[in-house]
């Protein structure tokens, strides 16, 4: 496959009816009788709102032939909704999820996390288990991810070829980690100075693949503080700064990992200190968990403009605690959404959505008079699309459905249940399989609130990411492009 | 159709492959090999450990003609698995899953549950809704539901008869609530007398439907004290006496609606005080929620042995509490599992045992070395199971794959990965749908673990309730009976 057909929706495109994506933080707009055009690169070019009647004319406008013009049309009851971003996600431990036992972070490393991840250098592993990821995720709708590989070179290159191949935007990091006190002899990095040069093996590779990070990106992953030497950190900060790349890691996201931090740098006077002084803290950062950060540390994760992936159902699922999106909103702190697989069970940022929701009333509860972190339908919708987007750094690309950003989006549907009058009580709509169903008497935000809640990747008709249609499923007919 | 043919499973029939059911609150049974022999009336007869070679030989024993014999076969990967119980559950309010915005209990009944509730004197509309619902349970491997309908007596009839009728093992009870100070003039009943007699009209129906209660059952249901005047428990509790029967109810489920309890019955001296002082604490008594009980309030629904439905998924949701399960077990009470729709999100048995295991998460992360408050796989599965059967009164029936008891049965599968090396990685299995991707190297906790936490309805292949197949999805095919 050349570059080019990887990299441009080849046709240009009309999508015409309902479209739903953020205004702001609290509320969800929606667009009906909406005609949105997207060039062959897969970048829209023009939001026609109530246009649905004038293609004709809006066509002649752009300059566009009619004829080779593609149309999608979403039918009633259906919406366009941006593609949803995972701003935290190991492919390496998709085959791990739901599979924590009573663990918490530490001896969930040990016991279930490096064994799986470091077999993974076996390339038909590998393949195996990035293939299953990246067809799952897509279906999901999730058409930007920041990956976690493994150490392993090779692997890690192998990840980034296939999101290349499927289609799916993605940051691609080579787990560093070469802290003997933690790693264990059987997967870790042998050195620092081998930490920073098997990530630049990586980073040329990508580079090689898709020059302008068109679709595939590299991301410096300094695991987190407790497996890397300062050295480490050091020689993997001067890289990024030396490319210019995202960053991800994680941050205080068990009080044992926070204790351990504590022992083993003593001269930082916090876990986000110790980043700080390495020069990871950046605006290209992304910190996954962010749980117990204190005040002191959200302000100085604010000032460097470092960004925090809340990762709700990993946190509830290891028993690491309830992370505050509305504190961190208050700190000025943009804030995404991470599945984290497997501490978290699902690779669905619908799910993580539904988590955060969860999560922030379970936060709620712990305060006296807490109600106000409690976060809404929409709220969480904005996390997992243009929180996403700032978060990796791409809010000018991705997350909703301004003119210049690019086509990743997903068309949504859901099933209305029959009259119940039947034998069976079935009604037309529902040859089509679906967790949700409408009565069709539903408005708008019952309906959102309907998707968030109950659906899953069967409400996930079809997807695309720069405007090349990458997931589809029409009735029983799955298909991963 | 004849009473016989809802009522028995007409063939005899033997199940062989891999069983699971729980064999205590801290363990999962795993029978390999097994055959499991149901007779015509849908009884286990017979359970045969590693005994699938011998079918011939036992058939012979029995005396049963094997020409004559239906055998159902788990293939590989898949197993058999005890129908889930919903000990609370809404049947009423399923339109509105997912919607709750961000009420908290008070404001959302009546914002967004009596409206609907009310409204389903319609029948047609009614119909509509339940034939969805008990569908969808199905579905979710739902065999036993104990379900309140609303106030109106033709519409609980109704849902009686689908139940029956679509085979789904019930409870089903017309909603009791007269007290004009809580409940509003379009939704409530005229007077405690009415209550009764209403009550009493549809005890009457069901048993003319069934007379044995084989399947459908009435259930005395007070909805909860804030919504009944002391007159009316009064009678509801002589109408539970009168015919011995089960009794269902919620009880301090919310911080606001305790105080409210408090102030409306001044003399009781708590919440679960004012159900004891109206009789209404029995042996047959599922009380819903029991989010913030004292210690003292444990002690009296202890000694007098009511039982506790716990909807996680609903306390989450709607910002009501944590309610603790393994205090609960310490204190002598027996515990269930209730979606509580439409107050939980979800009508999945299995989802409410996944938040079951959230929630106990939190639980132990609100309290210094709280860690003995997590739920493991085993333990939120045998709440959905046989802890259900004795919440619902029916431990010697159903919940497990015991001689003598019912086949109330699913068959649970999930897919296997491909290598990945085709050209779009897909293998064999994965012309399946399912959310679960099994890899092929996982034993059979850490398949348990990702059904768990991982599975939904498409991987409840078959279900089965009193040896009769209800439900039955392959591939595609998706067909409620």
């Amino acid at each position: 496959m050349s570059p080019s057909q990887v990299l441009d929706g080849a046709n240009r495109q009309v999508f015409l009816g309902t479209f739903v994506h953020s205004k702001s933080r609290a509320e969800l707009e929606y667009m009906h009788d909406t005609a949105v055009y997207v060039d062959e690169h897969g970048v829209i070019a023009k939001v026609q709102k109530s246009g649905s009647d004038t293609v004709g004319e809006t066509l002649k406008d752009l300059g566009w032939d009619a004829a080779s013009v593609e149309r999608h049309v979403s039918t009633e009851g259906q919406f366009f909704f941006p593609g949803l971003i995972d701003t935290h996600v190991h492919a390496s431990q998709y085959p791990n999820v739901g599979i924590f036992g009573k663990t918490t972070l530490l001896d969930w490393l040990e016991k279930y996390t490096f064994p799986l991840e470091s077999s993974l250098k076996d390339l038909n592993k590998a393949r195996r288990v990035y293939s299953a990821c990246v067809r799952r995720t897509l279906a999901h709708g999730t058409t930007t991810a920041a990956y976690y590989a493994t150490t392993d070179v090779a692997a890690t290159n192998l990840l980034a070829d296939l999101c290349l191949k499927m289609g799916q935007r993605a940051f691609v990091g080579r787990v560093s980690m070469d802290n003997p006190d933690l790693c264990p002899d059987y997967y870790r990095d042998e050195s620092a100075q081998a930490s920073a040069e098997l990530t630049e093996q990586t980073i040329q590779h990508i580079q090689k693949a898709d020059p302008d990070y068109e679709i595939v990106s590299p991301i410096v992953t300094p695991r987190f503080a407790p497996s890397c030497t300062s050295e480490a950190m050091h020689h993997l900060s001067a890289l990024q700064r030396k490319h210019d790349l995202p960053l991800q890691t994680h941050v205080s996201e068990n009080k044992g990992e926070i204790a351990l931090v504590a022992s083993m740098f003593p001269d930082s006077t916090s876990y986000a200190d110790v980043y700080d002084r390495h020069g990871l803290l950046t605006p290209r950062t992304i910190l996954a968990h962010a749980v117990h950060l204190t005040d002191a540390e959200a302000d100085v994760v604010a000032a460097r403009g470092a960004k925090v992936s809340h990762c709700a159902c990993s946190n509830s699922s290891l028993t690491s605690g309830a992370a505050r999106v509305r504190w961190l909103w208050g700190k000025g702190i943009e804030v995404g959404l991470g599945t984290d697989m497997s501490g978290g069970y699902s690779s669905s940022v619908l799910e993580a959505a539904r988590q955060a929701a969860l999560v922030s009333r379970h936060v709620a509860m712990g305060e006296e008079g807490g109600d106000g972190h409690k976060l809404t339908v929409d709220e969480v919708l904005y996390l997992a699309t243009k929180g996403g987007a700032i978060c990796v750094g791409l809010e000018d690309k991705i997350g909703g459905f301004e003119e210049g950003k690019h086509w990743d989006a997903q068309l949504i549907g859901m099933r209305t249940v029959g009259s119940g009058e039947g034998e069976d009580g079935e009604g037309e709509g529902e040859s089509e399989d679906s967790n949700v169903d409408l009565f069709g008497w539903e408005d708008w935000e019952e309906r959102m609130a309907k998707w968030l809640y109950g659906g899953d990747d069967r409400n996930t008709k079809k997807v695309w990411v720069k405007g090349r249609l990458v997931h589809s499923r029409w009735g029983s007919d799955r298909q991963t492009k």
